[in-house]
């Protein structure tokens, strides 16, 4: 049962209850008709301590196509945090009004204060460098309707390993299914931090190798995660401009790689995949997004237990 | 008959008028359900000039919550009055597109102009240091619902009564009542304005003392309003140390306090009320708050005259 | 049909098309609530990317008062588009959330690109000086109302010609209906562009004159547009100081103008129309965005093809 439970951390439901959740969002992929009025009367607050239009718009899509409705605010100025006042005092307030919170705030932690004084569920849409478990629905339901499982894949992590929280959050949910791989790709800066490593993959018996040329792996891949790779994060201009086309995606890169390999990226992109890549087939990263509001739709309604 | 009304002055209303919004927000209260429909089709804008979170989503809440929708902006900067158009023109425009407007402006009397020419019930949500009326509202709702009547209460105000809006139009509503006495509690620098005292109290042979603290005269008191003190507001820094602990409501002070006083505040709380008197009963800040939302959902549907 | 349409330019549609809008546009004015339910189940973005609460108030007011919802941004700052991201990324996540998207945006072409990468139509509600057709066919449909036709009228359009895109639209617009004459009424340093003239008026065989004073062609007209002079379009103080009366429209100058021209202007007006001419009958510029919401409903409607 997901009623009334909070969503902070990507590992916060088993595998059995991510399965509910996906089992629903497939179903209302299907028919989405069907479930268009379920969250009548239901309003979802959604309290941006700091600006993700994407990841909002994703929220409020996805109540607004339950059938529910949405207030909100969409950067800290506009809120009563600038008075002073505490996430604990603005839960309880907000929570007062609506049914269900979806909460993004710069500061690590702060939607799990959030979630111990409200008396509705509380969604962690982003804490900071920290968490943001609902992008992690999004990934996994993208594997979901493309691959068919999550298990028996050679994954590919490329770019920004070390800051990405989407990427930390993926090989923590991954690894929990049998016979996965990974390929972690990166700048020597940029690589994955070594708590991932050793608490998540060496602990779980889990393959993975460590390179710093996407073209020399690419054709390993069932799955490709991209992510941005920052000028300023590394640490001298010379590996910077030795490496920076490794880590852009290109047509030339693609006819390496397996004809049934799929690209995903969180978004946004700036450069790291090359236009001309878009309209490949193995490109899932714009539905990607699309499968995020249809993730959120289905963990609202789950919190809110609207829907069986 | 409130159909078509404004609400610029907390004094707008008679005593029956206000009657009438209560009896309506308590039905609301204990029967949600009838009465989220009631505002199909009916549009709410809320026009705030300067961004107040906490009241904004109130007014949305309210609104949503009788099945009607919501447009509005929550700063001026994202408004034509950028463009240097005046109230009368902007309301003379949105009253073209929605069926009333809660509207929130720096300037006093701003709501008043634009109820001159506006074509749909104007509210003021807040016009500078001067009215806020639906806070009047939500204060008088919760003691009605925490104490049966507005008559027979010894009334603690405590804080910066001098600037505070709030306290003043509480005065005023609760000096229309029976044997009220309040208890104006503050330091020197910020007590209640003279007019208050002579216009108010006195012309109406209203008992009232005043004291500089708090703990001398809880004990008194069946209902303590507070509000926050500023530093600033001190003429010297000697006064303000010897001071400030007397407007800081804590569980030692709360000690000396009548079984059933109960506790209000307007709200955003910084730390005049410490965190340890959350979980009393008497403290009912946030149930307030959420009282704020049942008054102005029945406001909303007397003046667009949706419910009888 | 002009279902999955896209609106960019006030030209894009026939006038046929047009005539298919208007008079739904008709038939809403006359009966809205059988119109308030039609787009039930539809999402309107509105992706403002530079502030225009007018125009976003009349998009949103529209959808919702056809049933539909809303979400959206009203500037940049608070879009993906601060981190980097092209209009053409956006454009393709957010038609993967909304049935139809109304854009603004501060660069010429903007909803032009977006429109050839979105998979649901797309509206553009303005972009830099360039067009912003929904105001058109704002303007259109009050002469419709208020003079029956197209045709046989005597425009005058007054103010700052130059840079006044709304009114090189309405030029266009209006130029394909027969027997129409233009006055055109500007300082010299704003006379409408040579193209508009050239490629519009002269090429259809178009009566026009050019005046810079209001007061000595007032008489003449049916119509009269007005628009703001801003100061710092002149290029000399003397001018601006021998002209800038002239541009006012006042009672004084109502008094030469027929019984029954009707004055328009685009809102928000600034002084360039006397507070003392808002009451006079002739005076349309507020109806004028009244009749805005329901031209945009009729087109909502008949893009998604909610409506036949």
């Amino acid at each position: 049962m997901l009623k009334g439970r909070n969503l902070i951390d990507p590992m916060d439901f088993s595998t059995e209850e991510l399965e509910e959740v996906f089992n629903l969002a497939e179903k209302i992929i299907e028919n989405p008709d069907k479930y268009s009025k379920i969250g009548e009367g239901k309003l979802l607050a959604t309290l941006f301590f700091e600006p993700s239009t994407r990841t909002r718009f994703s929220f409020e899509a996805a109540m607004l196509r339950l059938g529910g409705k949405v207030l909100g605010f969409s950067d800290a100025n506009s809120s009563s945090a600038s008075k002073g006042e505490s996430v604990a005092d603005t839960i309880r307030v907000v929570g007062g009004y609506a049914d269900v919170v979806a909460m993004r705030h710069p500061k690590e932690g702060a939607a799990k204060v959030a979630s111990m004084y409200s008396e509705v569920p509380v969604i962690n849409a982003g804490d900071g460098g920290h968490q943001h478990p609902t992008q992690t629905l999004t990934d996994l339901l993208t594997i979901r309707r493309k691959k068919g499982e999550f298990s028996n894949h050679t994954i590919g992590l490329c770019g920004d390993l070390k800051f990405g929280r989407t990427v930390h959050s993926l090989v923590k949910a991954l690894s929990r299914y049998k016979n996965n791989k990974f390929v972690l790709i990166s700048p020597e800066e940029l690589k994955i931090p070594d708590y991932i490593k050793k608490e998540v993959l060496i602990k779980n018996n889990i393959e993975f190798v460590e390179v710093d040329r996407l073209e020399d792996v690419v054709d390993k891949l069932d799955i490709l995660y991209m992510t941005r790779v920052q000028k300023e994060r590394f640490f001298n201009e010379e590996d910077y401009l030795r490496l920076k086309d490794s880590y852009v995606l290109n047509e030339e890169k693609m006819k390496l790689a397996k004809k049934d390999m799929i690209i995903l990226h969180p978004l946004p992109r700036v450069n790291e995949i090359a236009a001309e890549v878009d309209n490949d087939p193995r490109a899932c990263y714009f539905q990607q997004t699309k499968y995020g509001m249809y993730a959120r739709m289905a963990l609202i309604a789950k919190l809110l237990g609207v829907c069986e």
